[in-house]
């Protein structure tokens, strides 16, 4: 019998993923992920893993939640670790709590990797604090999925109104719902509330208005999922806290030409000037193969005077061939 | 003018914090934390970071948030690259809203790293999903901490009685006070509930119970701080999802007696099967300082017939002196 883990991949930012979660998508069997799970994360799997995309994106589920639990239990049955990679954190709003009670009930050992959940740091990232001494002592997190044809909702909108600050995840599409349901349910329609669109990566954008009007301005701004809705005095805050939006290159698009794997270092830098990068590797570099001249000059290495390695290119290829030729690398003793 | 990241160090269990927190740490200039920061941590801060502990402890507050404000504001103007590291998140009831105010309105570059907050994990730890289609569609986060001699509380306890599951941080001080104003405030004394200490860490410790019997049992047990109160029906799935305590060494505490810098992999198997993990090495390995009988043969390498490296130790040290010598490493060759 395999393993299951539950793994919280973390609200989008890449860098915000933790080391726990990572070392389980390399040493993963068999990794099945969500629709927003950070781009980038799945090269880390190791070569052979199998990868399965079970993505849900707001209505459209792509997978039932069944269909996903039966093949949990398959893969563990078949001996295999099982990572189950889920956007921001398993246990708030992942379903993670269906999927272990699944697991459990079959015998499935399971373990629960939790992650940054997008409920704070997409808020965070719009500089909006959840909790504030002056502002807010309580925080609530809802699912802004609930049927909206429900006519009893499972939801206490009178209590929640009473809450200082609401989160609500996977809302953009029952946003009218919401604030009609929250100021019916006594929230000042004068609260402050903003909507956060791709919070945390550099498509981020944000939406401000009062509860009673945010709809209309989420709409006219053509807001779509992925998005969080925040109501509460501290959104008044992102005035002067949106650290994220100040960024000098938050919002532009980049392209870089550097070969494939000589890259990472100029990326990494535009990046957290919060750059979108995009690879467009205008040259390629190879080793030419078979490459009889360099395998003749290796076998004679030892006659040579000396060797001008003309570049990092060159330096890094003539390592590999020499590693790789029967030649002893002592036998530059000399040049 | 230098810069300040307010910084979530995870609930506790090192592996949970992200990349970009342990980033940060190894290029701080200067490394403000609390008491809560994961051990280990700040081993990895770059040598000569300046590092100062404001920690704060339950009630004693050690360093007031006055103090800590002007010491990044100090710091930042000394052109320092200062990294406020908190326990959990900074942005849920981590203060993180105030200093980064502060710092706004002092004119101080910052930035927000989201951590992985404590109120998640350590539920998720002790088997205790915040939501479940079935059980829970909102959840509310609190601190426990607001002063419980206050005549008015600030905190809307008839509202938050009404929310599916609670999370109290920080509370076990005032559990009496909290279990009392829930009851008051409508909650079902019968409601589940549990008291987690040391969450996510092999020392974690949970105490369940109705709500009206939590403090007392609680106190029983004898649970101090850090703690995190948990109240709701998905409490009851503990029963089937407490992974963590079903590790096979749980709350084992094993010593490693390996040398140090050599027990890390060892370490790392014990404490993934949930050991806590003790380091007394027996032994040290020390190179001989100076060695003059390895420094002539380094000298006279090219006329010796073989070396015989005959442990792991022997190769490194005789690599390193070698490569401290001025003998080319290419006249091992032939050996």
């Amino acid at each position: 019998m395999g393993k299951v883990y539950l793994v919280g991949a973390g609200p989008g930012e890449a860098e915000l993923v933790t080391f726990k979660a990572l070392r389980l998508i390399q040493e993963a069997d068999c990794i099945v992920y969500d629709f927003l799970v950070p781009k980038g994360l799945l090269k880390h799997a190791r070569k052979g893993a199998e990868l399965i995309y079970v993505g849900k994106k707001a209505a459209a589920h792509t997978v039932p939640q069944e269909e996903i639990n039966e093949l949990l239990l398959r893969k563990a049955r078949e001996g295999k670790v099982v990572v189950r990679l889920k956007g921001g954190d398993p246990f708030l709003f992942g379903r993670g709590g269906e999927e272990a009670l699944f697991l459990s009930e079959n015998g499935v050992d399971f373990e629960i990797v939790p992650g940054v959940s997008s409920a704070i740091a997409v808020p965070a990232y719009a500089g909006v604090p959840l909790t504030h001494r002056n502002y807010a002592s309580t925080v609530a997190f809802v699912t802004g999925r609930e049927d909206a044809k429900r006519k009893t909702s499972r939801i206490d909108w009178q209590a929640l109104s009473r809450i200082d600050t609401l989160v609500f995840l996977m809302g953009v599409g029952n946003l009218p719902e919401i604030r009609r349901r929250l100021i019916e349910g006594g929230k000042e329609p004068s609260t402050k509330a903003c909507v956060i669109e791709w919070g945390t990566l550099p498509e981020q954008r944000v939406v401000e208005g009062a509860l009673s009007e945010i709809d209309k301005r989420a709409e006219e701004a053509g807001i779509g999922p992925p998005a969080v809705l925040v109501v509460g005095e501290t959104v008044g805050l992102r005035g002067r806290l949106a650290w994220f939006e100040k960024k000098a290159l938050f919002g532009k698009r980049i392209v870089v030409t550097r070969p494939q794997g000589q890259d990472e270092e100029m990326t990494r830098l535009l990046e957290r000037e919060g750059a979108r990068v995009l690879h467009l590797p205008t040259i390629m570099i190879e080793p030419i193969e078979p490459n009889e001249d360099l395998e003749r000059a290796l076998r004679e290495i030892s006659s040579f005077f000396g060797i001008v390695l003309t570049s990092v290119n060159a330096a890094g290829l003539f390592l590999e061939a020499l590693l790789r030729s029967d030649v002893d690398i002592r036998e530059l003793f000399g040049l």
